[in-house]
């Protein structure tokens, strides 16, 4: 079993918990977190403390907290030289304190409070400063997870960039659907079973395999008529944007 | 039983003859294509004709062709005031031939060759010139789909442009990550379970309600990194205008 303890009560440490606790090879011994009532309240037989000297003995402590308080709470952990891990996608690891040993657990994954999610299948990248360290984050991420992998701190910087087209961005999209949706007076679920599907073809296809749509056919004549139907300046930006980058790439082959 | 004839044999054309084959209400009688070769290959059994004078008596024919074929198709169709629909999100009903009973049936979808697909999911958008033809549309797009509205020109128009962002635009989202990942060597699959996931969250969250990431935070110091990390043009215009985007959808509310 391996001894863990969380700190942090957002979104990213509530869902780390369940899927520690969840986990046959890993013993969550205690969670450090300022403000516990929410936690309280949902795991009412958690152990939780309010203070980084309340700490207890554990072999990974996982900060889950948001990207620019990582550096003091690390700085607060007096834990004789334990393995610290930050949860960042987008944070150096060397801006953890050096006090204690130090290394990354990134989770991959858009986390929406009190949805469930299926651990096992969230990609974990993970580094760390020696290979005894990053063999026991493996050991640990292989406990929740299906899907492991060695990730240097450039590659998690870049991954972190393409995480934000492929969901942020992504959903600005859904929304812009939903506004025209709106603007016309159709109901946005005519566009959910789309939506769906469009995710579903990049399980098994590559993006080029899946591209479709006026863009890639070259279709002047409807790509025109889109343009001139969209009322809003910034909606007609992106169209016009989306489609030559479309083009553009259609072109590179 | 409504008895059907489907005039095409592309992709739409080789979904819409499964669906209605499996369909226990529709009776399709016939397929008019006149590149019959992959059809016949495809669905041994089918009755094909590759010329509109061999066509047999149907309550509705269904034109599944390219849109700026749609009207030459339709003129060919001398069938003594049928009721002949059209399938596509952007073409007018006014574009096919007065000489038969027009409407429209707009399966709004993703549709890939050989990718099966859960027919009862998907939405039909339907128009017709009279209350009877709509009636019998219903009917039809009842016997395979669960979700069939009544959608006007204009509204048919405006749900093709934003299927058009939800689909087309993102999965050209998922292109960039996938670009991203083989620049910095690695693997795509890494976002394939927060594409995944993030689609999956906007059949129960608005997207208002699902929209995460630094662009809503106001979290300059992560938009900046990004922007900076960016090597490609098209790439940077697009961070940057999306970006801005969420912000000024943002300031709306």
């Amino acid at each position: 079993m391996i001894k863990t303890v969380i700190i942090g009560s957002g979104n990213v440490a509530q869902h780390l918990i369940t899927a520690f606790r969840e986990s046959g090879n890993i013993h969550l011994v205690q969670v450090l977190a300022r403000q516990p009532e929410t936690l309280e309240k949902q795991f009412p037989d958690l152990d939780i403390c309010t203070q980084a000297a309340q700490l207890v003995d554990a072999d990974v402590y996982v900060i889950a907290v948001s990207d620019n308080a990582i550096g003091t709470v690390s700085e607060s952990l007096q834990l004789n030289n334990k393995l610290v891990v930050h949860t960042s996608g987008t944070t150096s690891l060397s801006v953890m304190a050096a006090q204690n040993r130090r290394g990354v657990f990134y989770p991959l994954q858009t986390f929406t409070k009190g949805k469930r999610l299926a651990y096992q299948h969230i990609p974990f990248c993970l580094e760390a400063e020696n290979e005894t360290d990053y063999a026991l984050l493996t050991d640990l991420a292989q406990s929740v997870s299906d899907s492991v992998y060695r990730i240097s701190e450039d590659q998690r910087k870049a991954l972190h960039v393409a995480a934000v087209f492929v969901c942020n961005f992504t959903n600005h999209l859904y929304q812009i659907g939903n506004d025209l949706c709106e603007e016309h007076q159709v109901p946005f679920a005519i566009l959910k079973p789309l939506i769906a599907e469009t995710a579903d073809k990049i399980q098994t296809l590559s993006p080029m395999q899946a591209q479709t749509g006026p863009a890639l056919r070259g279709d002047t004549e409807t790509l025109n008529r889109h343009l001139a139907s969209l009322t809003d300046t910034t909606q007609k930006e992106l169209y016009q944007l989306l489609t030559k980058s479309i083009i553009d790439h259609g072109k590179k082959l």
